[in-house]
């Protein structure tokens, strides 16, 4: 069989004196780099050091822009008009792109964060409109979505440039959607357990579900995490374990919308 | 005789729900808008409306970085490291880029805002960091200059797009500072009486002091300010004098640095 | 017959170089005032200007505490853990009550602001932990809630000093709730139907809704606007009309829950 | 012979997601904790829970104000008016108080942070500006200063209470400056040796400098660190050392001016 994904992680979420996530280490195991661009994480220091970074691993980088609470992580709901949300994307994107221009390096792709992802996976006209203010700012940007949800159905609709996401660590429901975080199995934290899952999963071109089911999915990233040792492990395994079974580890491609990753 | 020269002024200062000067009536006077960046005034949809009028308007679009303080406007001194105050204008040039792409325009020149623009005006190691700064963002970019302070300096000799630039509606010490504003006949508020004292300065091709004396410069745009309705009428009364004296209004040419204004 | 109603209003709404508002014009009207805290507005020397002119005209000062969302004005909804609200709330409290200290006076009454009062004002529950908190910091503290809402729901059932607040130009639903902006009648313009108007609902103790209904409400205070010319006249016309019907205008006692105004 | 000392250390200096510092560590070692309010560091979540902990500890709470710099930590100097920096001041000193009245406790003393720490440390009339404005919030509050500098005199002028400090880890110039960073044997890393020291200066009364010399001290509060595991060794060798040696180590008084520490 023939076949690769693409293994992507946030970064660059320092901010001032504060530090956040192994970036070192991720930078040795993930193609793409998922970069706050500071609104919610990061500041233009903490960005230029991470880009810096993942353009000497040839690591893909990208944008990852979310609300403007720095206090909240982004992780808490703002109800901003699509309009502002608009704005406060195509100013984060080009202030990414002015970044790695400066590095000589280019924002390849981007990708919504926190509480303003949760929102866009289930609302596609937020998404769209999301996904329109960065196609705006350039229009070959690859968007990374969350596959198999409102954010999937946007870009598909939309035409662009994309690639699906899948969690590594995280159980999936028989809707696709994630299992919160509060029932049992929602977090996997076994390295062997998770690496043999998503192998099996890009495999089979499907999320497979806390019960089994097969939710056929275009996967083309698998996301990571990196704020603590063992989610290092963890996604040191699954990196390990796609090779091993003759996965090939590659940055999705910019027509990511015609193959993301095809089972064969 | 032939010649022309740029006029600019300082938009987009408003943030949030507080809105600041006349930037309609501003627009129709200047050929060139400074806009915040969002650090010390503006947000991204400040920005991005701003930046819409400026397009339709046919004025030329910069991008007007200052430092990280919204309360003080940006016009107290910070004590930032050479390094983070780059970062700060390669993010705030980039995120005035993506706006601009955005709105199918882009930006043509930077000039650096408040207590930044004053320790660049003294200090030509920090200017010279901070245009190199911009022009790894974009090597084309136009560095609008406080004409013959150390920003000049600075841009003669890194050899770079620039353009000079002289105050409206301040005197001039014989040394080329600015007349401190505690100090009578600091700030001219008198609208013919600065048509007039433009006019010759640019025919001279010189800063006149406050004593009378001549310093050659090279005034490639001249500082109109909209805060106030005096300030508007002074505006519009330095643009009628020009206009009146056979000086054309045009925006500075990309090669702002071959010829700025030259008196015949 | 006999009663009095206090008028208040918000203020101190400026931040940094941007003004809001004509705090002076409504200082000579109101009796008491919803200060800004600096999370959606203000800053330390906006709260200390105008703490300073309010004590020195007798106005009794409130802290008017809201989200952290200098952009959004406080008025977009910020999804918050209950948690995090109280101690936005005790911190907000805090300072404006070491601000007044500063200055020989002190904090009376607490209002919520914008978008999370909106919230309060439906949710029993919240409006209960946001009043809980304050009155950890004071018990003494004097709650202004919207009438016939939630939030006097909640500080009925705390048993805390209260006073009870109805718009000078909102129409209400029979329901109690503010006719949406978007609906025509919405809002009052007409500052001698305005006056006439709050003269009636002061004396019936009673919001007279848009179809005519009367919902009975302590009422104990009007709230004023002064961010235009027409609202500072229409502030003037409702004080006059109060006064011409013999009602006493006069700050809320410290015990405001147990005799707001009570129509005779 | 007799005496006591106090020990103290900076903490709350989380901010939202961003962990810093050891402070449960460090609450086991000092006996007041100075608790950053919101500027430069600290938030209302994590003010709250260090307050908590320090109460439940019998640990005295000081405010500990900076500059508005979350990035820069509070380290970079802002050129701020007087007025401003009094009102900044009084507004943290106010939310802390708010806070840990909330908590049944109270705020007992004030430290200044970072930059503005050592621009009052060099400049006597900011010093002086900086601790009335604390003192016109509480004028019972003991103010702690970095002894034998601009901010002892301006406390001993001003006639407050008033506590000396000196650091476990930095060495002093002869004129009671601290080493620069940069120069060998600044940072003290080895904790028997920052014990021996401590006790001795504790003991004679007196900052011991690099060369040998004594300059007398009213040493009150010896500050400790905990950003590092060799940082709390090195403050739990201090502690062990003082107690070894007779020092008892304890809380200054109210009357900290009066009393800090007098060797016999």
């Amino acid at each position: 069989m023939t076949g690769s994904v693409d293994l992507n992680a946030d970064m660059g979420e320092s901010f001032g004196p504060w530090k956040m996530g192994d970036d070192a280490a991720l930078l040795e195991i993930v193609t793409s780099a998922n970069i706050a661009c500071g609104f919610h994480a990061g500041d233009p220091d903490v960005m230029a050091a991470t880009m810096r970074t993942a353009r000497d691993h040839g690591v893909g980088i990208g944008a990852h822009p979310g609300f403007a609470d720095l206090q909240g992580f982004g992780r808490r709901r703002l109800a901003l008009a699509h309009e502002s949300l608009q704005n406060a994307i195509r100013y984060q994107l080009g202030a990414a792109q002015g970044m790695a221009r400066s590095l000589g390096t280019r924002v390849r792709h981007l990708k919504l964060h926190g509480a303003l992802s949760n929102m866009a996976s289930e609302d596609e006209a937020l998404a769209r409109r999301c996904y329109e203010a960065a196609l705006t700012v350039d229009p070959d940007i690859i968007v990374m979505v969350l596959a198999a949800t409102a954010q999937e159905r946007a870009v598909r609709d939309l035409g662009c440039n994309w690639v699906g996401e899948i969690f590594a660590d995280r159980a999936y429901n028989d809707d696709g959607t994630l299992v919160d975080r509060s029932r049992p199995g929602a977090v996997i934290h076994d390295a062997a357990a998770a690496g043999a899952r998503i192998l099996e999963m890009v495999r089979e071109g499907a999320i497979i579900t806390i019960s089994g089911k097969r939710i056929p999915a275009a996967i083309g990233t698998i996301c990571l995490h990196g704020d603590t040792p063992g989610a290092v492990d963890l996604a040191r395994a699954v990196r390990d374990s796609l090779s091993a079974g003759g996965i090939r580890i590659a940055q999705f491609g910019p027509g990511g919308r015609k193959a993301p990753y095809q089972p064969t």
